[in-house]
């Protein structure tokens, strides 16, 4: 296993050996330690844990423009709240409304999925509880049995809620900090609303906030209406967005989910509409977690280490002194330099440990810090600074107006990090090869490529979609939001379409 | 059950009546829902998280101050970890140490008081679990199981370290919203040192950052070292901090622990020294809780509802539009004051719903917002606005100045409440009456009185201190850090002693 020069001193894996440097790089950048006795439970260490609570605080941000309200719901959910009854009513109401039979839904099934998957509390201290907890694996359920308390005229809606709370999964595929743990980092937005359309708007505002997000983060990402089978339990529909990694397959970072009114008729939520009639809520979900910090990490970082976008690296500026012997003058100036930078809002750290200045820059580079400044003897001299940015590019620039310097430079990082991304995003998506049909497959021209995003017009049923699943061993992952604006042909069926469809290896 | 007129019409008790008067303010007041289907774990309403936020807030500042840097360890811990081996190594140390017979120490049995306490993880999806974990209800097993890993060097100390998360006890005794409840909203700090000396300072500096949160939250307390039969388990001496709640009844918002080396010879936590010789750590923790809150909406609440202290006010500012005929005018002046404060950092928020001014005053009263402005008409035609506070004092002042006098308001409102809660506090402490030996019993000339505190000149023994709680049916809280700078004489052995002990009923 190859190294580079540089990374070969600090064992670091070549990046396009992603498979090893991920784990690496998550441990060595000190974003989290897997050594904790249980599996998939990582300790979130210092700078790891920043650097999640400064994206919280983009979310946090974008929840109070748009008026969402924060709450905090327990950890643990009684049972008797996911009861067959509650199962079987949702179920039928929805066969119903969707005029199928109900044994051709899946919600029971994922429902029964997700009691697979969780966590149970059956005992506390020496007593075998009467009523069995399991812990949350998404809040659904016990927001419901809320809402209907709060909700009682239309004066009531919308109501915009969301929490940043921990989850949990009992995962049995392999787990990878950030991507699958069994602990979960993790945001939900819940909303009411008085109609579907009121609902869809939410839709569209949820949207508008993960775009303002991923421009934050320089994450280019796909978004898709994920296919029905692929539908959140419950959901009407669900809209999902994916970050194309460096090995080619996409991670769900966020999801969207408009409910209509399928949820409140399982749990009666309803409100007093203008003329005095009962109605039942359209209602909305919205998710994240702390996927977004591992396609931060897997986008931008490169052979050296993280590459942290400024708007959410914990330090965005490291000031080193260079000192030959111990020159105070080198070091005061460091240290207002560290205190002006910090009064203007940049986050900044000095580092003066007592090693050689290469050793400091690897410690950096690793951490992804976008810039570092340099202060020697000479510089002090010429009453400048040298700053060089994480992409290795350096210049040397007049102390007096290092702050207005530090802060284009901080922009410029972001965009060039976004321009960079995006060039891997564009790179990464393909045509899917000519292909003929072979028995109950296709037969491809040429092999599929695991490590690409196929893009494709596509107008076919849900068997031809999984037709095209089976042949390539690739995943649906539904309508592009931004179909094609002319026509293209079908691959499948020949017709004329503007639906534009993705398919890809998934996390 | 008599109410005060205006509080008559809402229902509110009466706060001499607590017992009623608390649960009734934190549902009314929209802090937290106590409907949830499992009884001590509530739903944070917004107002109430925010508020909780908020004194978090205050928690980060000063731990940045004072150089600790936040982490987040998983909620879960496996039972091996709290194992036999752990135990008994740790009871025997300690044992050695005191120079005692293990069989009087109490540890095991404290932490197989621990053990009764936990909800237990034996179950995930289908599965029994090989390995049964718990949620944590203090983080030190899982903490102290990673240190070893990231303490080397005398370099790495001191290690400085917090969280702010959720833990768990499974209380037996009657819940209460913020006192006593299932889940807890938890902040903890744990720290290593090199020495005893380095951990006291520490110890030190826990006291400094408790007076600056209890001076931001207008909260007087009593700060006393516990007695070592009351002493958290594995340490070497305990200091809690104790709010004297509007019944009498003290109740322990934050506990400072030296811990010695006494965890650290349990968990193998050793660092080289500069010689290079291994040595123990010494450890330390501080912890706080969601008790922070119910201690704010004990002290400073009123017959009208809550007041809330300026510093974590989620709404510090409630502007009232006054409009007979809905006024554009005054509707835009509201808004243009909403911004102006906005900008200026202060919390503040326009109420112009179409309802009677009196109604939105109750409603905002019950939330304890401090000041409340309401432009009128006549008010736009002096140029100046009514300023009321909560305590009902109200005046005119010019709206040029505005951003200034809601300032300098709120500095006041924040005295006021300082000074009304120490004449409470000063209040709530009282002499031991006299007193005369009857059998195994002391027998007082004056009944005691369960809703004060008793401050006692004390030299006695253990033995002593258990005959004082069990003659006056209250809690021995220990010895004050502030002891009488002239000697007194001890109520029980007649010796002169500068000891000043608290006895009080506890929540």
């Amino acid at each position: 296993m190859g190294k580079t020069p540089a990374a070969a001193k600090r064992g670091i894996p070549f990046k396009t050996n992603f498979k090893e440097w991920y784990p690496f790089i998550v441990e060595a950048a000190e974003l989290v330690d897997k050594r904790y006795p249980i599996k998939g439970m990582d300790v979130w260490r210092p700078y790891g844990w920043k650097t999640m609570r400064l994206i919280d605080n983009l979310t946090h941000r974008e929840m109070e423009r748009t008026n969402h309200e924060e709450l905090n719901f327990p950890l643990l959910i009684p049972e008797d709240l996911l009861s067959k009854e509650n199962r079987l009513v949702s179920l039928l109401k929805l066969a119903r409304e969707k005029g199928v039979d109900p044994s051709e839904l899946r919600m029971d099934e994922e429902k029964g999925g997700f009691a697979k998957e969780v966590y149970w509390v059956k005992h506390a201290g020496e007593t075998e509880l009467d009523n069995p907890m399991f812990l949350r694996p998404t809040s659904e359920t016990a927001m419901y049995t809320m809402f209907p308390l709060w909700i009682r005229s239309h004066a009531d809606l919308p109501l915009k809620t969301y929490q940043i709370v921990n989850t949990f999964r009992y995962e049995t595929k392999q787990t990878r900090s950030f991507i699958r743990v069994r602990e979960i980092h993790f945001f939900e937005a819940h909303t009411a609303h008085v109609d579907e359309a009121s609902a869809t708007y939410q839709i569209n505002e949820d949207l508008e906030i993960v775009e303002n997000l991923m421009n934050e983060l320089k994450l280019p990402v796909l978004i898709s209406k994920r296919p029905e089978w692929d539908t959140f339990p419950g959901a009407w529909y669900t809209i999902a967005i994916d970050v194309i990694m460096p090995d080619g397959r996409t991670l769900q970072v966020a999801s969207v989910h408009h409910y209509r009114d399928q949820w409140a008729k399982a749990f009666d939520i309803k409100y007093e509409d203008e003329l005095g009639k009962q109605r039942f809520v359209h209602q909305t979900t919205y998710g994240m977690s702390e996927r977004l910090l591992g396609a931060i990490v897997g986008t931008h970082g490169d052979d050296k280490g993280l590459i942290m976008p400024p708007s959410v690296a914990p330090i965005q500026v490291i000031v080193i002194p260079i000192m030959p012997k111990k020159d105070n003058k080198v070091l005061e100036t460091s240290q207002k330099l560290l205190s002006d930078l910090k009064n203007s809002g940049i986050r900044v750290k000095l580092d003066d440990r007592d090693i050689r200045p290469g050793q400091k820059y690897y410690d950096w580079e690793i951490k992804g810090v976008p810039l570092r400044i340099e202060i020697g003897p000479r510089d002090l001299a010429n009453s400048s600074v040298m700053l060089a940015n994480r992409f290795g590019e350096k210049s040397s620039y007049s102390i007096d107006k290092i702050i207005d310097t530090v802060r284009q430079e901080l922009e410029s990082m972001g965009d060039q990090m976004l321009k960079n991304s995006k060039e891997h995003f564009k790179n990464s998506i393909k045509k899917l090869p000519n292909f003929n049909s072979q028995g109950n497959l296709l037969e491809f021209e040429e092999p599929i490529d695991n490590s690409s995003v196929y893009e494709i017009a596509f107008d076919g049923t849900d068997a031809q979609s999984e037709l095209l699943e089976k042949s390539t061993g690739l995943s649906f992952l539904g309508d592009s939001t931004t179909p094609y604006k002319e026509q293209r042909t079908c691959v499948i069926s020949g017709k004329l379409t503007n639906r534009k469809v993705f398919l890809s290896k998934t996390y």
